[in-house]
């Protein structure tokens, strides 16, 4: 996706060769056309899939797959991150490892929102090592639900989640994939 | 707004007297129908304010936030709960309490992203003693920005938010207004 890539270039801060801040328009604040653009984009190449429910993860995940389950007309659900204690009827739970922030975390999902008969497409802003959305289909095989695709905005290629989910035969289609991270330099695949 | 409270209605769960449980369509599954809804109606009561940009607190404000912002086509920007170790730079940043949690917890922006020249909507998905509302006051303080408006998706108005934020001639305009919680029933104001 073009526009994407142009924002990436134009407003994205290379802090080093793991991390890739796009907190100007991505994930802080939020560019609510390019979100249009990037829903539009999901929802066309995944159109032909019979998708029930738009699946993320709290926070950064929210405002893209809001934008696809609009294009879609279904209903979104988002993975909570640790469980509050409001929240202890039946979930479906499952521990993700974050490399970024260098901690341990809990995915959760109300019983009630996730079932066997639902195809879901994953969608997040980021993809790296691959193991929130591996946590992701963990929770949707407890669910017995069927994963359908996973849609990624921005795609670190040169780190293994891509690999992880092709593994597992999932259709995964990311807006930007970037090659290498080097300081300044952004290059995409 | 009806359709809103119909949907509390059937789908809340007043779990006792202070607590509602909307996760089925409002924060954790979200239902996007009504979300467009509550962003056109937000857009339109705060439509002769010249917005420059919609602000909200990571999660449960993010979509409806989202919502609103695209119908103003300005940007979104959401205050981040804690301090994640690749934001290093300038924040402003206070600290407020959670009753539902029973927490402190601190709220962060980049500077970056609020200015003086700011003329800024604030959006959230529940106002009860407005200590988040106040929080996201006090950043904006710091930015020197202006609030034009506060837009709330469901008020508890026996709770004491929205009298402290009328205290500071705030315009505060809420979809829905819960005058009492009280196991099963639900009575709006």
């Amino acid at each position: 996706m073009d526009k994407l890539k142009n924002y990436i270039l134009t407003y994205g801060n290379a802090k080093d060769t793991s991390v890739l801040k796009v907190d100007s328009f991505l994930n802080h604040q939020i560019d609510v056309t390019l979100m249009e653009e990037i829903g539009d984009d999901f929802a066309q190449y995944f159109q032909h899939k019979k998708i029930t429910k738009v699946l993320t993860i709290e926070t950064s995940g929210i405002a893209p797959a809001m934008m696809v389950a609009l294009k879609l007309k279904v209903p979104l659900v988002f993975l909570k991150k640790n469980v509050s204690k409001i929240h202890n009827q039946d979930l479906y739970t499952t521990k993700v490892h974050s490399f970024t922030k260098d901690i341990d975390y809990e995915l959760s999902c109300n019983a009630l929102f996730l079932s066997n008969e639902d195809h879901v497409l994953f969608i997040d802003d980021f993809l790296a090592n691959g193991e929130a959305c591996l946590g992701a289909m963990r929770i949707l095989d407890q669910a017995q639900a069927t994963l359908e695709g996973v849609g990624i905005v921005i795609e670190k290629s040169f780190q293994k989640g891509r690999s992880l989910i092709e593994e597992k035969n999932i259709d995964i289609y990311s807006l930007a994939r970037i090659q290498k991270l080097d300081g300044e330099a952004i290059e995409f695949l």
